[in-house]
């Protein structure tokens, strides 16, 4: 970097200064390759990655089967990001954004993309009326489950990004999306004293959400970063993380299209409950 | 800015070093002063400021009314978030977030809170039955208003903040952005090629979600960048961005709670439809 950069009149890609995500990163949309996505036997077909933003999905679906919605059942495909499967043309069809997850609802008469993990969650939520909070919290609901979306791209996109990823280590940027990213903790454990979970005292589609952000942040699963942002001050956000990642179909829905961390908490592909017990990295390695 | 940096172990307060906005990026929530908000007569209590996200909800609300939906008549107050009025006991009781837009909904037995610009938007749109466009095409329209909400941050907090704010040029999160800002112009280039709006042939509270941040942009409203980004080459958001700024109830709600620019263009305040022939503040000044 240099002491003094001055932009030039119209911004030119460099492909070669692009951090860690230099070739996955790009200023055009579309599809780069011709590859048609899978598709498997049940009503839904998830297309994804264990990040945070995957995991909101494989989570609902996961509450939703434990909750009795045997309609809820799906394939849960991975899409390798760092391969760059997001730009194929089955996926881009889904997704024009090619960010995961996406999803097909082959439920009905006709096929339906759906993108945007808050999207697939609202769009489950009501197809199976489930996890929406009572009908007169709907507005507080709404207003949490948009708060993440809007809020958790200064924690990825901004401080995980700046503090983790990026080329070298930038003190404004680290600084400026450090105190973003516990403001948005406060603003969290404050809504948290006195209540359950975010949105009054039922579990909704807003804490599934939010959890898999500043709950990974909390229990120190994000970034390498619990010291640095003081993640334990904000104990209202701890318990409610540690009372989340307790719940059986979280634990379930963490593991499906995981690529990394422990062997046996990784689940490339979802197709049928028992894939759980069977068919884990672990699993697969030991048979071999 | 130093060559190297390396981040402190815990991340510490700096209160001199925030740039444009240091006096009002904080990295914690909660009020900062004692202070009630104005109530007036409608149906609806907005609390905004006519920046992009407090432009989504004029512009519903004055759709709204164009329709005939007289039950949306609102009284809008501006809140003056240099000066900290986000901060207030009033205002962080409605979104404990301190950001603007954040409503008051009155219409029923109980006050409802609904904050987040899409959370109100969402709120309105299905309270009055309106603008979000055919049932069957719902996943497709929740879709594009999550994209919003999940993208405009790397246009504003992300491009906008280090292009424009921030306080020296920075070449990495600059490019890192207009990147981001570019690809995200061509996904709505691309959707807009064959479609009058971006979830269809129907004009929905999606297109009133994206167009204050990416028609503001092409249109050359935004951060002064429509030649480094290149804006014109987006002949389809171009096309759309010029179509939905055309339109009256637009134009009118572009002019609520704005405090810069044309002062025929300003109306401080809007608690009646009358108040954009007599109360803009050229009116005012010419009054006086």
């Amino acid at each position: 970097m240099t002491e003094s950069y001055t932009p030039p009149k119209v911004w030119i890609w460099d492909k070669e200064n692009g951090g860690k995500f230099a070739s996955t990163n790009r200023p055009i949309a579309g599809a780069t390759h011709d590859k048609e996505l899978p598709v498997g036997k049940h009503p839904f077909q998830l297309y994804s990655l264990a990040t945070p933003n995957g995991q909101k999905v494989t989570i609902l679906f996961e509450e939703l089967l434990a909750a009795g919605h045997t309609g809820a059942e799906y394939d849960a495909w991975l899409i390798r990001i760092g391969d760059g499967d997001q730009f194929g043309s089955g996926f881009v069809e889904i997704n024009p954004n090619s960010k995961i997850p996406a999803l097909m609802d082959r439920s009905g008469d006709t096929p339906v993309r759906v993108f945007e993990s808050a999207a697939i969650l609202m769009h489950l939520a009501e197809k199976f009326d489930a996890f929406l909070g009572p009908k007169e919290n709907r507005a507080e609901m709404l207003s949490w489950l948009f708060w993440q979306m809007g809020s958790a791209p200064y924690l990825g996109g901004g401080f995980g990004h700046f503090y983790t990823y990026a080329p070298e280590p930038m003190e404004y940027p680290i600084n400026r999306f450090a105190m973003e990213a516990k403001r948005q903790l406060d603003v969290l454990d404050r809504q948290l004293a006195d209540r359950d979970f975010i949105s009054g005292p039922d579990y909704t589609i807003a804490d599934m959400a939010i959890w898999p952000w500043y709950g990974g942040l909390v229990l120190g699963r994000l970034y390498n970063a619990a010291e640095f942002l003081d993640v334990e001050s904000y104990t209202n956000v701890v318990r409610w993380a540690k009372a989340i990642d307790a719940r059986p179909a979280v634990k379930r829905g963490r593991m499906v299209n995981r690529t990394s961390g422990d062997p046996s908490e990784q689940l490339h592909e979802r197709h049928d409950a028992s894939d759980f017990g069977t068919k884990t990295q672990d699993r697969i390695a030991a048979a071999e």
